[in-house]
């Protein structure tokens, strides 16, 4: 790097942000976020944790050869196994990096056994391995922040004259303060030889709702890559937001002379894909990204702050991507003004794609008076065009539904191409219309999540419904929208099973999570 | 304050909070949340801005006749008037404050058109006045971060000259990094003659991810209160979020030696009521309150924590108030065990309430096999006792919808004690239900936000739906649970139709919004 204050965006919502509890992603899903990340100019991507399964792997392998500008980075445990794993994944990659990570606190030593000269050793083999395969590594001690400090500089020394390009320090709890995370970059930076000759990373966690202050004390004390997610996406509270830590040096550039390679515009549409994919709703008061960040009830208004900027920058909707004008569509506008819209909101389109979209977006408008960009994005999410959403197809439901109980379902789906009639009851419209479902596809899926959003404002707003299944340990997530919430439940119902049978097929009920950071030996 | 340590917590969720964008909350509501907040030792609750609206002097005069331990605050601006009408509101506490401030950067000046000089003297003017009415003022330069420093320092030593006796900094755009907060407070303490004499507070705004951060480091530098609001509710990205600041000390007591009142078992309900009535969901990644805060997928587990905590606490999901055992209720479970329960989410009551909830809970578990302490929350909303509530009651609802429009509801109302029924169709279940609300009582009202939680897991659910109107500036909240979605959503119109009668009368018609911080001249 020639310029000294370029930090290096590393997005993790592909690995430590789909761990998180019932994040997990289909494959279709996983390639669409990485593809926005690498448009929208993240530098590294770790796309995810290639020995845990196959459905790891194949992600990883497919992200490599997909990306034109990102590095493609998947994670390995310290053994000689789990990284000749990784490597297979991302050598397919214009920039393959692999990642190998061991836990140096004392709790972490004990969990293989190992004593400090023990695990030493383990990490000088297993860092030199990696680098023999693959020139662009780098290695994390896991719960950095909990590890004796002589004991952290001894063993990142050892990793980096192993041939380690870049050395993460993890905050694995979360607890760690602004003054701190500094403190503990600077004084590595300052100790250890041929500190000098590697990037320095921080990746905190949210615990105590400090990961983004504490990855910029770190960047002003020489980090020069921030470890991140969309939205915050991960485990417990999450991992440091990447809109907050860019859109922060953006803004303060002023007293944050750094720079990224992000392109800020691409902030709302991948964080909206991102909530929906992974079923993790942002709170309206999430800064950046939230649907409030940008709107003023009392006086200090954007325009006020446009009139006098003072010696920083303003942060405007139009910079992460949300459009100042939500130009509003109707049943009278047609295939040209659709195509633009949707360029606009990010989505790109051959002419039979725009041609089935439009007849959606007729039927839409002719229900609802007005289309705002969000009806748009949730009509796209509809489009799926995996396969795997051909399996079971809803094709007429009624339900009757009300104070008196039970309520009933009738409903017909398509299964393998063969209309299938049922009828049930249930507690509630939603529970009979699964009932009925289940009458035609049993099934031991149990309904983990299921959440229903109003797309826009209005008694005729669209709803959009999430749910979530988990058999045997595999999960998968559904979500569809239509005027009708009922309707909409039942169709992302069915996709979350269709998406579930295939994944149990090629898992062969092997649940991803059984190779996880629990076994870091 | 004998302890030079302690940090005194100033909640302004009913304030600041309800200030945002559709946060509004109705007058039992503003009682319920005070009396949470008194309860949990919060040692400040700005209650509101009394000059805003009958309502607001309303909430903040019976706030604090009610209040037990905590100082009542009101928001005044930089005039007699508003100052005269806050006291007539506070005065009723043990223990008042008037809260007074002016816009004190180059921008806000311009607003009522002062010279540096004449701001200066309304300042002197109005923070005696106050003073004379009342020992405890606070005074707040609004937009301080983006003040000249030496203006600054004049006008706060004009305010604690005139009786000032807490200088609240606030960080009004929300754009300050930890350093820098930190270094402002520094310098004003030590700059300003008789800054050791008072308070200094600190006020930030999330807009960057780092409020919690900024207000610590603000504390490490000497202000002795913490402005924030449960969930971090707020304009745009929000306010300082309460649990996280408090969180943070408790937990990182070796590196940050302070303390506060609050008793933090008391976080998770409070979180859970602030959420609910100002249909701000928390998002599953939230700091502390989230519902994955202490979900824990991989390796890093609370148990592992517990064994090897070394010099700092750990956050255990108890010290928040979260039952470690979700102690799962059902159709046997008696009353005395019902008593014991919502005892323990924090809902104490008298025989005959209990008598009641106890039907409606079993009525809930023959439909449930298993009650979980979600549901319980979600009955005891349900059961309101305010009056305003009972003039539109839902008797009977019939709903057909699915694939097939338009889809159609029948409904029965109980209006001032005399059913009416009606039928209607609409674009989906919801838009049916309403839209038959709507042909019995008929109203301008616009639906704002409409959203809808599975209160747990399973597809025998309850949903909890939570539905705001507006009509001519006046905003009303209504919620309801049942497992029928339709039914809960249908409930929670018509107690939002309730709410917005009775505001309306109240207002005659007047926007609260319309006396707000835009005209702080």
């Amino acid at each position: 790097m020639t310029d000294a204050n370029r930090v290096l965006i590393f997005d993790t919502t592909l690995r430590d942000g789909e761990q998180s509890p019932g994040a997990t992603m289909s494959h279709a899903e996983k390639l669409e976020i990485a593809s926005l990340l690498d448009e929208m100019g993240v530098d590294i991507i770790e796309a995810g944790f290639p020995i845990a399964s196959e459905g790891d792997f194949a992600a990883v392998s497919e992200i490599a050869r997909a990306a034109q500008n990102a590095t493609i980075c998947g994670l390995a445990r310290a053994n000689f196994k789990d990284i000749d794993r990784c490597w297979e994944a991302v050598k397919h990659a214009k920039s393959p990096r692999i990642h190998t990570f061991i836990g140096t606190s004392p709790l972490h030593r004990q969990i293989p056994n190992l004593t400090q000269d023990e695990m030493a050793d383990r990490i000088h083999e297993t860092v030199t391995h990696a680098r023999n395969l693959c020139d662009n590594v780098q290695w994390s001690p896991m719960d950095a922040t909990r590890t004796e400090f002589d004991y952290l500089c001894r063993v990142i020394e050892i990793a980096i004259k192993a041939g380690a390009t870049t050395i993460n320090i993890p905050d694995t709890v979360g607890y760690t303060a602004p003054r701190e995370s500094a403190e503990l970059i600077r004084r590595l930076i300052a100790e250890i030889p041929g500190a000098g000759d590697v990037v320095f990373a921080t990746h905190c966690h949210n615990d105590l709702g400090m990961a983004t202050a504490n990855s910029l004390a770190a960047v002003e004390a020489g980090a020069r890559q921030v470890e991140c997610t969309i939205n915050g996406l991960g485990e417990r509270a999450g991992n440091t937001a990447l809109e907050e830590v860019v859109m922060a040096v953006k803004t303060r550039h002023d007293i944050m002379p750094f720079t990224t390679g992000v392109d800020t515009t691409k902030i709302m549409h991948i964080s909206r894909r991102v909530a929906t994919v992974s079923g993790f709703a942002v709170q309206p008061n999430k800064a950046i990204v939230g649907k409030n960040a940008f709107a003023h009830e009392s006086g200090i208004h954007q325009d006020g702050m446009l009139k006098n900027p003072e010696n920083f920058e303003i942060m405007r909707p139009e910079d992460v991507g949300l459009s100042a004008t939500n130009l509003v569509m109707g049943k009278h506008s047609g295939r040209a003004a659709l195509r633009s819209k949707l360029a606009e909101l990010g989505y790109e389109m051959g002419d039979n794609q725009l041609k089935d979209v439009f007849v959606r977006f007729k039927e839409l408008a002719d229900r609802k008076k007005e289309v705002f960009d969000d009806d748009l994005v949730a009509l796209m999410r509809d489009a799926s065009t995996d396969p795997a959403d051909e399996y079971l197809k809803v094709k007429f439901l009624r339900v009757v539904c009300g104070t008196q109980a039970p309520q009933s379902a009738d409903i017909t789906l398509t299964v393998a191409g063969e209309d299938q009639q049922a009828t049930a009851q249930g507690d509630g419209p939603v529970d009979a219309a699964f009932n009925a479902v289940k009458a035609i596809y049993p099934h031991n899926a149990r309904l983990q999540l299921y959440q229903v959003h109003a797309v826009t404002e209005g008694t005729d707003a669209q709803a959009t419904v999430t749910v979530r299944m988990e058999e045997d340990g595999v999960l998968a997530t559904g979500e569809a929208a239509d005027t009708d919430t009922v309707v909409a439940s039942a169709k992302a119902y069915v996709t979350a099973l269709n998406r579930l049978r295939v994944r149990k097929e090629k898992l062969g009920g092997k649940d991803t999570r059984e190779v996880s950071y629990k076994d870091a030996g």
